[in-house]
């Protein structure tokens, strides 16, 4: 095979929807938009995430370039069949030699309009690319990201889906929980019902039991679950390159009324955050919402953002936090998961994910 | 809490080993050297492998910065429990800005020495940096990573450890197949064993029955396990933050006389190779060792490389292929795993774990 053989890919895979193909081609002339507004030519995408998100490639270690008139994406042989099966509207180039090496090949032959990367890629990236492309080579931050963080209804659909898995795997993993299991083994029960309903975990799945759960991102031990114990689940499912997040707490046996107390504060926050949400109020005054109604009973405000936009990735644009002074859009899909972390007690977080419409918005967990 | 509330950390907490907090110790000695060669004074350490390596914190969404006399970890109240119970010799901060924000004020502070950034960060984290840090600000390629890929004797103890659990998991993985399974059913399989066994996932388990094998990146689908049939599973197993990365190709009922001729052409190129490894021999050259054995028996190269190191993360230094034209040093932990693809009819790659010593080398990985 030649060091840059070509194929023509997606054009006749029966794994590509008409939709998909409608879907690519528009969020590609968006971003060529942009892009000519800012007077550049070629963009080198170097994120996993926007890789798939124009090319339709769900592997690794590869690039797209957006050129004037085409798409192309740089792979190698191990994702060669991969490619040609997932690609929409894109020219597959398999390379022999490095990323940037590839990239700078390509703008090179072509020579027309400035060359930019985008400034998710790493500085060394950076600096082979700029060895390899001979014309100048500018940076530019969050194009792709920010046209991704509103979703088309493929994209609803997939999340909508992933969250229905999780919803079936948490419940058939409930009917399991007894007192002697482990954190690990409960992470790998319910790991293991994602996997029966066709998914696959979107992240380390979080088990917390009792008071492991005041540590926000609790790492699964051997720690054993008690005849009366509470239990906290952060885990996501990912279903079509789609992901949901979602995180529920439950008590074994008799719960404390200081747990309950807290889990019903929890429960409020979280109630009046999305209460808030709707398609141009601040990210911040729902971040606010949530914060406050934890404050208002005498509980310590957590440290974390209240939420974050998914999709492709676990955590995307928006946040929803005190550093987001935007305003969230239509077709957003941000989660809220307010918390109250007692150190060495308890900890509660409440986790669902909400799509944003313009009249208010649509919860899509729900289990 | 205030923004910037420190704690001395990893001081009298008994998850420390003394070995540990000596190798750390150690670590940052041998950067401090490289960076003064430099002329550099302050490091900001942004890759979480790299972060987990000089501070012990396993955590994400931090950084560390190596200064002149101290280190400090950048985290945030999700972690702040977490970090005080992991970090070993150095100073916890907890930012409720960005990160380059509080990377900023600390370098500020300081004001001795130049500032540098590792060349793996991002260019937006550069950006912000710069904007935070009223110094210079350079950028360094790959110190902390060339230190890593030389293994100390804690760090092969726990790639020892996951690839003795991975043994176990495939083991009992393997007394469990039976015709109708699907490949995401297998891998949900191996995942709760690893589970069972005390460790996790170290990334996303390949399964492939029949001809998916000849995608070496395949994701597990729904395709059902036949009477007679083939398997290839590359899978890895985490263990106190070291990875193994193995992958085993078996058989269910009769195999064709191809195949059988395909898996031992392929043992018998991995075992080539792994007759090459001794400190002082070129990367390059164990590479062709491999890709020769298989060439002679008129088979197809396969595309990607024999190997690649590992550690706490699943590819690091040393990658083991035609692009590197380094010498293996003793100490370091690769992969060796040649393969053979046929597309459209099946594939088959073998790897093993392969600690590199003065006069030759150790296989880690008996499954």
């Amino acid at each position: 095979m030649n060091q840059y053989g070509r194929s023509k890919a997606g054009k006749d895979s029966g794994r590509v929807s008409q939709m998909q193909r409608e879907n690519i081609k528009s969020r590609v002339e968006k971003i060529r938009s942009r892009l000519g507004r800012k007077k550049i030519g070629w963009l080198v995408v170097t994120k996993p995430a926007n890789v798939t998100y124009i090319t339709g490639f769900s592997g690794d270690d590869s690039w797209a370039v957006i050129g004037p008139k085409r798409v192309y994406l740089l792979t190698d042989s191990r994702y060669s069949e991969q490619a040609k099966d997932e690609c929409v509207g894109c020219r597959i180039i398999e390379r022999k030699g490095a990323l940037a090496e590839a990239a700078g090949k390509l703008t090179k032959r072509m020579k027309t309009g400035a060359v930019a990367v985008e400034e998710s890629a790493s500085i060394g990236d950076l600096k082979s690319i700029r060895k390899n492309v001979e014309v100048g080579c500018r940076t530019v931050g969050g194009i792709i990201e920010s046209i991704r963080s509103v979703k088309d209804e493929e994209e609803v659909v997939a999340i909508r889906t992933a969250a229905r898995l999780a919803a079936k795997a948490v419940e058939r993993m409930r009917s399991k929980i007894r007192a002697g299991l482990t954190e690990n083994e409960l992470a790998g029960m319910l790991e293991w019902e994602i996997r029966q309903q066709g998914g696959e975990a979107a992240f380390e799945t979080i088990v917390a039991f009792g008071s492991n759960a005041s540590r926000p991102h609790h790492r699964p031990t051997d720690r054993r679950l008690r005849k009366n114990d509470t239990i906290l689940v952060d885990f996501g499912v990912r279903y079509g390159g789609y992901c949901c997040d979602v995180t529920r707490c439950f008590v074994v046996g008799q719960a404390t009324a200081y747990y309950k107390k807290i889990y019903e504060a929890v429960k409020e926050a979280q109630q009046a955050a999305i209460r808030m949400v709707r398609a141009g109020v601040k990210a911040s005054a729902v971040d606010a919402a949530a914060r406050e109604a934890i404050k208002r009973q005498g509980l310590p405000v957590y440290g974390h953002g209240t939420g974050h936009g998914l999709g492709l990735e676990v955590h995307e644009q928006p946040t929803v936090s005190w550093l987001n002074k935007g305003k969230l859009r239509a077709g957003e899909v941000i989660t809220i998961e307010p918390g109250v972390y007692i150190p060495g007690r308890m900890g509660v977080r409440i986790e669902d994910n909400i799509l944003v419409t313009e009249g208010g918005c649509e919860v899509l967990t729900l289990c």
